[in-house]
């Protein structure tokens, strides 16, 4: 579809189903977004209440295109935790219950009588960048989220790499601090442990604790935001917290690339808003210590470009990049 | 061709270029090896004296095929270095000088009238395994070679991950060990500096020269071989040494499983010979605790099956898989 240019105004509906919201959009082959509802994940409510908001917002909007005379071709989902691809179910959410093993794709398909393709958000976000983002005219992309956890994709050739049950892109839980701090995941010293919004929280609040470096922060909980906040500032302790994170992602980005020899690698998520020079440009420098040099060449290390809206972009790319011929 | 069958007997030509040995031969789609040559690498004589042998050794092959009335469709050549692969071009060799941007794929075209395949030899080594040996059925796979160094490579739903620059797939170059020993490359802490015979020989060595560890290994620079032999006669240190490389390697193919979440890990090289019992068992046992649980369900680990020819039946297998329509 989007091959074929704009001249018939041809859509795909997005659905980003994150933990704290859910997004749907009408998305054009160009990108451009027709019609949009966002509304609070009712997590309280568990799956089947997620997935009566869903059924809800995507009629809403197949009304809207209908009304608006716009064809709607297939609908992309990008899910906020582990998708079996190939059979189009949920394998669990972390933060909600009841997703076990929930055949979404099905269930939408025999409601509303449209091709779905679902995935993890990961993956969405990647073939976003990769046909409306940072990754135009790339083909070796590394994709990184960096939020309250750390996800990842990778496309390799123009090809997302899904290794064998769709779990490949994981560089949240590569080690990079033996016997380090534990992890979600319940390994000890994951990137994410570390060098997530989470981790960089606990990290500060922990040293703060402490009370042997000096700060501003006060001594409580204090969430990544505040310690970004307390670092442009100057202030001792959350300095020294950002450069160990940043650290730890020089590291595990190193890893990624010497591994995969990227063309580029985008950093999404949260913590991708944080003022690149205390993220963005000691990271590009510090990278070289981790990477080896031939795998550097060249390579570009750049933030996301879609950012509101990058969810349901990137759930709109998976329908029109991976719906196949459903989706022409 | 190798979907064809061999009803009438096809071939190509594997040629394995190493710093050691160079090997050439008329190889079935089958993976039947119908001639071969070995040649010590005329490595004093640099780049040009190899490129006689390969010449000279090429050559002979292609006689024997003609009297014996096989067709020859392509030649696939494993280089033990970087190779640029889209411009048939090697980029050097750390052993033998002279390398450097050496246009083989298109002298030996010439030289010969046969379409050529240029690959490094992890490349060529992975779609053996892929084509002949332990990797066969499988989709995804990471591929491993410990010897002197540590190669490696990444197959992703049947075809080789390559990265931008045909540099991927080098996790002998992942940093395991944050300002580790140097390593080849000129970092710190690479797994090749920690884990390959090199750098176990390395170790050993050190440990020894301190004194403080019980041993029979000998006051001198000793090799990953003796270590293993003492290792498996209970040699204290010998088993200190080993135990901290298999922790280093289980580190490092955690890594890798957990970004690639591949279906099998083949191990090849020269270590894959040390006796299972202190490397293949031990790592598959160490490995759970630097992968993310999700991607080990179902993963096997296992020595590659292809030995002693495993250099050009790889060669031989890029001939038939990557030589496409000139190949069939």
């Amino acid at each position: 579809m989007h091959r074929h240019g704009d001249a018939v105004v041809k859509a795909v509906i997005g659905l980003d189903v994150g933990n704290t919201r859910i997004t749907a959009a009408i998305v054009r082959a160009s990108g451009e977004v027709l019609a949009m509802i966002r509304r609070p994940t009712d997590a309280s409510g568990g799956a089947n209440a997620c997935y009566r908001q869903i059924e809800d917002m995507l009629g809403q909007l197949i009304s809207t295109a209908s009304e608006r005379s716009i064809p709607i071709s297939c609908v992309g989902v990008g899910f906020g935790g582990p998708v079996d691809y190939e059979g189009g179910r949920i394998m669990r959410s972390h933060h909600v219950s009841g997703w076990e093993d929930f055949p979404l794709r099905q269930l939408l398909r025999e409601k509303f009588g449209l091709p779905v393709v679902l995935d993890n958000d990961a993956n969405a976000g990647a073939l976003g960048e990769l046909l409306f983002g940072a990754a135009k005219r790339h083909r070796n992309v590394l994709y990184v989220n960096i939020g309250t956890g750390i996800g990842g994709a990778i496309i390799s050739d123009g090809k997302l790499v899904r290794g064998e049950n769709n779990f490949a892109g994981e560089i949240g839980h590569i080690i990079v601090v033996r016997d380090g701090p534990i992890c979600g995941c319940g390994k000890l010293g994951c990137l994410e442990a570390v060098a997530s919004g989470t981790g960089i929280g606990r990290r500060a609040t922990e040293l703060i604790q402490l009370g042997s470096i000096k700060t501003s922060l006060p001594k409580r909980s204090v969430t990544s935001k505040e310690v970004f906040e307390a670092a442009l500032h100057g202030d001792e302790l959350a300095m020294v917290v950002v450069d160990e994170a940043v650290e730890h992602l020089a590291h595990g980005l190193g890893i990624a690339i010497t591994l995969l020899n990227p063309g580029i690698v985008i950093i999404g998520g949260g913590l991708s808003e944080a003022p690149e020079k205390l993220l963005l440009e000691p990271l590009r420098e510090r990278v070289s210590k981790y990477v080896l040099d031939i795998a550097l060449k060249g390579l570009e290390i750049v933030n996301a470009k879609l950012r509101y809206d990058a969810g349901v972009l990137g759930a709109a790319a998976l329908a029109i990049l991976e719906g196949g011929v459903n989706c022409d």
